[in-house]
This record gives structure tokens, C-alpha cells and sequence, in this order.
């Protein structure tokens, strides 16, 4: 007998383990239960002791079975329509499912409300939704019979003797659960979107294709995705790049996963990279520049060519000697701190460079600016004393805070990585150390008032960290800062300072990187602002608009003087066209500032000030013209 | 008969070719006699008829002629004192001379007093130099006698049968000449310095010891020359570089040829950077960013792997693509000129970048900043019609011009290098293209009033150039502006722009780089300026030094005053040393402006400002202090 509390917060007593009957005896709906925290089937048996909370489909924990069980109907609707379809793997992800199909013959984006049709016929069978378990030997045979090769090569690494599948109507799967009690539950899913995907992620396998789709409790809940989903899409930093012409990525011409800064995306990068220099230096960060190769012995040395090696390229001979391209700054810089004797006067040291990066990535998880092979980490590197590192922390955090506030990020998440209590020896470090280093990223964390997550066993070998994740215009999370201390690199570099006692001692040292990297951060800030950067921020800041051919000098004097005031002004006078057209095209280009001079401006002195955001100011001096645009970038704000 | 001009510009016609018998009468010393710009002997035979003009020890050409014969009294010094020595090859150089010489035993700094003392003995022991001539079969028996391995390399690739030789005393070398007529005339020269040298510059061949002297015609110039040379020696930015913390390279650690800026390196880097970002944004270029790597066939597509292999590294491979290490930039800005269809309208193109390229140097060649692997161009490529090519060039003199005129570079020599015309199917481009390319590089030049001279044949194969030498504060020239017009990219990445007929019309590039790069720039830099950098470009611009400890506070609030006006200023508190300590180690590290605070000044409100030239301001408010620091880095002038 087992205690479970219902969704309506009723607390029952189930006997002979049928809580459907009990739910449907009481008019409840559940969809699954929770035991002991994991999820399980309303059918599975319950524990013969303590509490079970059976969870509606309104429950956080329940939307990964409704959307895993909606990746189980769409392969179901797909068995229907395309006898020898072959499965591979479905499962639920962040913000919906997908399921990886070998299709007979290729399938596209219109394939889709057809396969939609069908699942939705699935749903309203409202087939009841059952595990069976098969013997290894059973399992094999059926799936052999039905030719699922890839199916057969999971199963092969299922160590159990007994194996789960579930069962809807004619259709059977191999899947560990749980899932809804029936398919009628799936009500609001729809279809999104085709990919290629490579069996395992492995570029060697076959071509697979992944369909996407989404499910949700409630038709409110599908349309509110969808529309985020569109405003999403419009801001693709994908579809917005080359539409704003700001950077591109040529797979054929330049290789895959290299990004090439057009003038308006670098000219973004520019004014981030001076804003990112100004503050480092007022920080009290010393900037260094170091080179793109370096030899072998420097990455042997550092350790990279035991524990990263997967992320770095090829070496290169030169005259005998091997080179890599760099995967990481930090050994250039500690080759910088040990060109001199360092006494504890010197420290904290902080050393930041702009540092481009080359770190191998298949292609198959290539993804425009959020994921690439070069990229260039706002890194540093702060050597210091251990009385020094909670104050140097708190320096990180707040430099972060004003950089990252800068940009408009002011919702933050912190988790902490520490180590596994459990396995303490898979760790380098003394205990002395990590306990020391994780109290200062806690102490700093609370000086400023951020709580955090405490991930136990996240920490990489070499030293605690703390992530700081930011939320952007859309609600979406993305990890930016990284404070990282490492115990590993000052020991293998013989990292030293003479102490106030005349001693050698270890200095600590700390990586951090605060955007993360230029392209990444990039592509967010295209998303975050949907390519209509601030005024500090936009490549073209202002273009001035003749209405006639008469007013092509006066706009052009106009352009001169918002220029010598420092502004990005075009004048649009190379081509005639009508004044909407201009409008329209600035739109497009989402430039912040259009001036409109007509023969009442040009006559009067002034320019007619249109926002990028619709708004009208009427006519305005070219000085006050000036002293709003002026405003509007030193501010670093979004308001025009 | 012929005619000679004598030294002292009488005109005497020689019989019997005994030039010397005619000197020594009319009592006038000569070294050696120019026909028909040629230098010869003064025994050689003298043409039958025309004119000859014996030359004195001061007449430029004669240097080079004195010189050599200083690395033949030095080797015949040498066969002296080291029997079984065997000799490699000993020209004149630009400012000297040297002999790369194999010795029986290990010959250092401390070998030249004696080594040059046995050459003074020969000097004045004033022997008679004569050319010999030997059959081939009388030279080679000579050369093997003697065991001259190298001697009988270098005889091997003679064609002629007749072979000569220059004798003085004991001395017998194989020579072409010409030579001074007797030792006795080379009496102010030194010895300076000793290297290693490969024989014939390869790295698998035997090192041999190069032995540097000079000579000059007098002892003032020899002095003069020698002061110099102490000069540049305290300039060497390969010294001053570690000294004043700005660089390092480290072979061993981290790749021959390969630069770490250090914060004071990187700091004058910086503003570097700034200065010539701005300057370009306000000449009409876009900045660009580009990738360090890039896959084979863009350097197919480009030439690169035919003509410049050599210079570039071993591929990488990337999932079974090959990548290499950018050696240009070209290829990528011509990738994203091709993102769009361009029209005559949207010409000139310009884009720059302060771009990382990898070049392989041999070992061997490599020489402090100057020569390196991996280096930063200030790089830009001009993309534009026929009719525009002209004011682009002007446009470009203008820039770096204003660029050079900065660091205080003002006298220029400029080469313009042009076709061979005997040659000219070994240029790509039409005769017209070169025409056109090279009157737009003449005409620029005369509309700045720069004079150049035309170097036929000294063109690559893909256009004309203009290069333009500076002088730096100790007069030597240096190549750093490079303008090159290329005919061979724009075709074979198919570059076009719609002309105003609607056709597609291949534009013209040009690329340039004003600095050349900024690594070699800087190395240049240091020694144009002794390492005490303008306050513009000074790492740190202000030390502020207490004289006791109770100025501390007093000093601190100064520098924090003289952040805060955007001053790059120290406190130097950290250690109590004393006044005199502290000031020689600001003039040391070359700071520009000291700020000492007494008792009085603190109580004044007022600092007293000494110079690294040594003046003496005496008390100042600190408001002046900013103003006048301001001032001097806003005009970029070297006054402080």
C-alpha cells in the first residue's frame, strides 16, 4: 500500500498499485508520478512504502514526459506514412523534442503538416500508453525483423537482460520512460522544423534526418512559444548578419567555423573592444599581446597536450620544431610574469588580452558566431597572493557587472562548480586551497549580494569556478563570465614570488574571461537587440536624407558637421531616390538616427529627426541634433 | 694613351698605363681609378682612349674599395696569428666590412686586440697589393695546398679560366677587386665585433666565425662612426627592449621569431593602434577582421601555393580539409568585397586591418623585432575603378605621411618599381594597366612634390609599387610604406563592380601598409627614440615620488588627479627608497614627467616637476601639471 498525493493536493491510500483508477475514480488527471524525486509511469508499481505525488500536466517536472511521449507519436505517424522509416534516437530537449530518422526517400520542411495530421489522428486515438519489457533476446528479434539497424546498436549497449519499450496501438519502441498514460494527453504539439543530423553527432555516420517540434499543458502556452519562437527567429543572428551586412562565415571560400568581420559588424566590434580596453585599464589590468603559434614543449609544459589535445589542431613543423595554434592565452602570459623576479609588492598582476583562439569543433555542432573554431576570448590572467584573491574576485565580478550592465544584461544566475566531495583524489590542489578559493568566490558572491548555485563535482580538476549566466531581451539564458581559478598551471610553470619573508612562494592564479568571446558575445548582443543596436553600439549611427536633388550640399554639409562632432553620419546622396524609399531603407538597416532635409530644413537651418523607433521630432537644430546623439553614446543607453 | 683626371683635378694623359709612376710624381695619393662608372685598380691597364678619374681615399666610391682591403689585411692578419685558419668570404658592407673565417680554435671578443694589432703591423709595414692571374689548374693547386675548402667552392662556380688573385706580402686571396694599391693606405680601421655565420647562410653547413670591422679615410670619420655606433648600440631595441620591460622573445619557451608584448610594449602598441584606427576611419577606410586561418584553396584560388610556398607553414588538417596559416590578408577582404554585387557607386572600397600574419623566416635571419615569424600589418586593400586609382594613391601618400609625420619621421626617399622592359612577358596585366597604375603612383607623387627614383625591373610580377623610405633620428633609412597595385588577385577571384553601363567591369586593387608592421615599427620606434617615447606613446607618462613616508597620501591623491585627466601616472610607494633612488630609476625607465612631493609641496598643494631631459620646473600646481601633460600628448610632439 502506498501513500500518494494527487494533483487536487488530495492525499490517497493506493492498494494492488492502480492509481489510474483511483485518478479517474476521483476525476483527476495526472500524467506521470513523482518518487523520491524521478519521475515513473502512472502503470509502474509504486513503493510499498512512503510518498508518491502523482503530477498534472501543468507540473514543470511533467512537460519533458509530455514532450518526450510527443518525439514517441511523431515516429509513430511516421511508421504510418513511411513503411521503412528506421528510428535512431527521440528525446525531449529545452524547449521541445526531436526524433532522428532515416527516411525512405528525403523528407522537407512540407512534409511537415502531413506528418502533423497524422500524430494529431494518434492523439485523438488516445491509445493508452504501456511499457513492456522484452527479453534481450526478444528485443533483438524484433527489432532485427523490423530492420531497425540503428534501434539494434542501441541495444547493444543496454547492459540489462530485461528491456523496456513502450507500447501505443501498433506502435513499439525501445525507451526508458516514463511517458504519458495515453496518447490523448498530447493535445497542443505541433511540427517546426527539418535538419540533417549524423547518426551519433559522428560526421563518418549516416546523414539522418531530425524533425523538430514542441508541446505544451495548454493551447496558450503552444501559442505564447510560438510567438517568442518568431521573435526569435527574426532575430536570428544568422538571418540578421548577412542582412545587415555585418559578418559572414564561408564554409566553401574561408572553412568552416571562421568568422569574417564586415565593416559594420567590426565597426560593433571596434567600439565593445575600445569600451572592453578603456575599462580593463582604469581596472587596473595591464593588456599584453602574444602570439597565435606556439611551440609543443609550451602546451607539454602547461599540460594542454594530455587533457586537451582533442581541442587543438595539428602541429606544424618549422626547422624540427613543433608548433600548435593556440587553444589558450594563459601560457603566453605566465611566460610574460616569468621574464622577471616578483616580489609580493607586485602582486595582485593582472594580465587581459584580447586573445584569438583556435579550438577544434566538429563541424556537425558548428552553429554561426555561438559556436566556431577561432574566436577571440576576452582573457585574463590575475597572479596574486592568497590574501588577495576574494578582493581580486570581487574586482572581476564588479568590472563584469559594469561591462555586461553596459550592455543592458542586468538579470543574472551564478552557479558555483566544486569538487565531488566524494572523489577528492581526482582532483590536483590541496584541500587548504580549494576550501580557501571556493570561500572567496562565495564571500565576493555576497559582498555584491548575487546568489548562486552550488554545483557539486562541476569543477574541472584544476580549480573551482563561478559561471555567471545572463538573461537576454528575450528571456533566453546564455553563460558570459567565467571566474576560474587554477592550481594546475603555476605548479607546472614553477610560478613564483618572493614573499615579505624573502621566500619563493606559489602565487594563485585566476582565469577569467567576462563576454567570453567577441564572436559569441556577438551573436547574442544581434540577438538580444534584434540588430537595432543603441546608439553607442550602431555602425551607422545617423544618415541624412535630401528629399530633393537640391538638398544633396545641404545634407552633405550636415553630414560633415555631425561628423566632425565625432558621429557615424552618411550622407544618402548617391542615388536618387523618392524620400520613403530612403525611410524605408534606413528602417531595414535599423539606423538609430534618420535626418530629413528638405527645402523648409535645408532653408531654415535645420533637419526634420526621425527615429529608428517611429517616433517624429519634428524639426531640430543640427546642434541640438548633435547634443542628442552625443548624449545617447556617452550614455551607453538604448533610449534614442 | 689616355686621359686621367687626377684627385686634384688636373688632367694628365697617362702613357705605358703606369698610373702610379704619374701619381707619385705629381705627388698626389689616388685608390684606385672609375672608368666608365667601373672601379679598377690603379694598375690595371687604363682604356685606350677616353676618360679616367683617379680617385683619393675620400671620394665615396673609394670605401668600398678601402673596406675590402680591410677584410683582406684582416684575413692575411689572421693567417698570421692562426695557422691551418681557412678562409670563407670577406666583403664590404654598408657600414664595414667582415671575413667569415673557420679557425683551428674558439675565437671571441677578446681575440680582436690582438688580432687587430697584427693588422695595424701590416698596415704599416705598407705592402705593395697586387692583382695575380692564375690558370684555373695553378688556382686550384694553390687552393688544395692549402686545404681552403670554401675558397675552392667559390672557385668552382667560376666560369673563366684566368683567375685572379690579389697578392700583398706573404697574403695571396682569391679576388676579383678591385683593390687599394698598398696596405699602408687603410690606416684608420677597427675591429668591432664577432658572430657566427653559416657557411653560405644554410643552417646544415658549417658555422663559421664572422669577424666585423670598419674602416675609414679618416681618423675624424672613424670616430665619428665609432660615437655613432655607441649611439645605436644604447638604442638597440633588442637591449632596450628587456630593459625597459616593452618585449621579449623566447626562443626556448615559446618560438624563435614569435613577440610577447609586455604591458609597456603593449601599452605603446596600443596607442599605436588608436591613433591609426582613427585616422584611418576619418580617411574613408573600413576595418575589418579576419580569421588567422584559412582552408588550401583560398591560397590556391589566390597564387599563394605557387609563388609564395616558401614563405608560408606546413597545412593543417581539418576534417580532411587542409588549412593554412595566413601569410597575407588579401584573400579575406577580397571573400567579403564578394558578399555583395558592388556598383560604380559603392567604389572606392577600403579595407584595413591591423591584420596577424605568419611568415616563414629561417632561423638563422631572424633579428630582434625586425625580422620575425608572426607579425601585424597595418594592412589595407583599395578596391576601386580606373578613374579613381590616381587620388587613391594620393590619398594614401597623404595618410602616411600624416601617420609617419607623427612619430616624427619627415624625410622620405621613395622608389617606384616598374617592369623590366626588355622582360615584359614576365608581368601579368595589360601594357595599358601598367601604364595607367604607374603614371596614377608618378603623379600622385609629383602632386606632393616627393621626388623618387625609378627602379626598372624591380617590380613583382603582378603590378608596380611605390616604396618609401624614412630616415630616423640617427639617419638610417628604413622601408615602411609600401604601395602596390596587384593585376593578379582581381582576376583570379573574378572581382567585378557593375559599371553605370550596367556590365560587369574588373576593379582595381591596391594594397598598402603605411607602417609596414607594427612589430618591426616598433622595434624602429625604439631606437628612433632611445626608448624615451614621446608622452603620447611613454608606457607610463608621470611617476609621482614622495620624499618620505608622510608624503604618501599626499603623492597618492596626486596620481589619482592625474588619472582621473586620463594621465597614465604612478605613485611610486610601494618601498621607501630615497629621493635619489627613486629619480634615477624614473630617468632609467625613461618617464617623462617626475612630480616629486616634499613637506613643502604637500603643503603647498603643488608638485615639483623635473624632466627626463634633466629640466627643472620647479613647483607646479598640479592643475598645470595636467595641462601641460594634456597639451604635449594631444600635439603628439616630443616636447614634454
Amino acid at each position: 500500500m502506498a501513500t500518494v498525493v494527487l494533483p487536487s493536493g488530495e492525499l490517497v491510500e493506493v492498494r494492488g498499485g492502480d492509481l489510474l483508477a483511483v485518478l479517474k475514480e476521483r476525476g483527476e488527471t495526472a500524467v506521470a508520478v513523482l518518487v523520491d524525486g524521478q519521475l515513473q509511469d502512472l502503470r509502474d508499481p509504486l513503493p510499498p512504502a512512503g510518498e508518491a505525488r502523482a503530477v498534472g500536466l501543468d507540473h514543470p517536472a511533467a512537460l519533458e514526459v509530455l514532450r518526450h511521449t510527443a518525439s514517441h507519436i511523431l515516429a509513430h505517424a511516421v511508421t504510418r506514412l513511411y513503411p521503412g522509416a528506421k528510428l535512431a534516437i527521440g528525446p525531449a530537449i529545452d524547449d521541445g523534442f526531436y526524433y532522428d530518422i532515416r527516411f525512405p526517400e528525403p523528407v522537407n520542411r512540407d512534409d511537415l503538416p502531413r506528418i502533423e495530421a497524422e500524430m494529431r489522428k494518434i492523439v485523438a486515438e488516445n491509445l493508452p500508453i504501456e511499457r513492456v519489457w522484452l527479453s534481450r533476446a526478444e528485443a533483438e528479434a524484433f527489432l532485427a525483423e523490423k530492420g531497425e539497424v540503428y534501434k539494434l546498436e542501441l541495444l547493444a549497449e543496454i547492459p540489462d537482460e530485461r528491456i523496456s519499450f513502450y507500447r501505443q496501438g501498433e506502435f513499439l519502441d525501445l525507451c526508458r520512460g516514463p511517458h504519458l498514460p495515453a496518447t490523448g494527453l498530447a493535445k497542443h504539439l505541433t511540427l517546426l522544423d527539418v535538419a540533417g543530423a549524423y547518426w551519433r553527432g559522428d560526421s563518418r555516420r549516416d546523414m539522418l534526418t531530425r524533425i523538430y517540434g514542441t508541446a505544451f499543458p495548454t493551447a496558450e502556452a503552444l501559442a505564447e512559444h510560438l510567438k517568442w519562437r518568431e521573435e526569435a527567429r527574426k532575430r536570428d543572428h544568422r538571418i540578421l548578419g548577412p542582412e545587415l551586412d555585418l559578418f559572414s562565415i564561408q564554409n566553401e571560400t574561408i572553412g568552416a567555423g571562421l568568422v569574417l568581420w564586415h565593416p559594420k559588424g567590426a565597426r560593433v566590434r571596434h567600439e565593445i573592444e575600445t569600451f572592453w580596453q578603456g575599462e580593463h585599464y582604469n581596472a587596473g589590468y595591464q593588456l599584453v599581446v602574444s602570439p597565435h603559434i606556439g611551440r609543443a614543449r609550451l602546451w607539454e609544459t602547461s599540460g594542454h597536450l594530455d587533457f586537451y589535445k582533442d581541442g587543438m589542431y595539428a602541429p606544424m613543423d618549422i626547422e624540427g620544431q613543433e608548433f600548435y595554434l593556440k587553444p589558450m592565452n594563459c601560457p603566453f602570459h605566465i611566460a610574460i610574469y616569468k621574464t622577471r623576479t616578483r616580489s609580493y609588492r607586485d602582486l595582485p598582476i593582472r594580465y587581459a588580452e584580447l586573445g584569438t583562439v583556435y579550438r577544434f569543433e566538429r563541424s556537425g555542432v558548428l552553429h554561426g558566431l555561438l559556436r566556431v573554431r577561432g574566436f577571440t576570448q576576452d582573457d585574463a590572467h590575475i597572479i596574486c597572493r592568497p590574501d588577495q584573491i576574494e578582493d581580486e574576485v570581487l574586482g572581476c565580478l564588479d568590472l563584469t557587472l559594469r561591462i555586461l550592465g553596459a550592455f543592458g544584461f542586468r538579470d543574472y544566475k551564478v552557479a558555483l562548480s566544486v569538487r565531488d566531495p566524494e572523489h577528492r583524489e581526482h582532483y590536483i590542489g590541496s584541500d587548504a586551497m580549494w576550501d580557501e578559493a571556493e570561500m572567496s568566490l562565495v564571500r565576493a558572491l555576497e559582498r555584491r549580494g548575487l546568489p548562486h548555485t552550488r554545483m557539486e563535482g562541476e569543477a574541472v580538476f584544476y580549480g573551482p569556478k563561478i559561471d555567471l549566466h545572463i538573461l537576454d531581451s528575450l528571456k533566453r539564458s546564455w553563460q558570459l563570465t567565467t571566474i576560474q581559478f587554477d592550481f594546475n598551471e603555476p605548479e607546472r610553470f614553477d610560478m613564483a614570488y618572493i614573499g615579505d619573508d624573502g621566500q619563493a612562494h606559489r602565487p594563485y592564479m585566476v582565469h577569467r574571461a567576462l563576454l567570453g568571446s567577441l564572436e559569441r558575445f556577438f551573436g547574442i548582443l544581434i540577438e538580444h537587440y534584434g540588430g537595432a543596436f543603441p546608439a553607442w553600439l550602431a555602425p551607422v549611427q545617423a544618415v541624412v536624407l535630401p528629399v530633393t536633388e537640391a538638398e544633396v550640399p545641404y545634407a552633405e554639409g550636415v553630414t560633415d558637421e555631425l561628423r566632425a562632432a565625432g558621429i557615424r553620419a552618411e550622407a544618402w546622396t548617391k542615388e536618387r531616390k523618392t524620400l520613403r524609399w530612403l525611410i524605408r531603407e534606413a528602417q531595414v538597416q535599423k539606423v538609430p538616427y534618420m535626418l530629413v532635409c528638405g527645402a523648409r530644413e535645408a532653408a531654415g537651418g535645420v533637419v526634420a529627426v526621425r527615429l529608428r523607433t517611429g517616433e517624429d521630432l519634428g524639426p531640430q537644430p543640427v546642434s541640438a541634433v548633435v547634443s542628442r546623439i552625443r548624449e545617447a553614446v556617452s550614455s551607453r543607453g538604448t533610449t534614442l
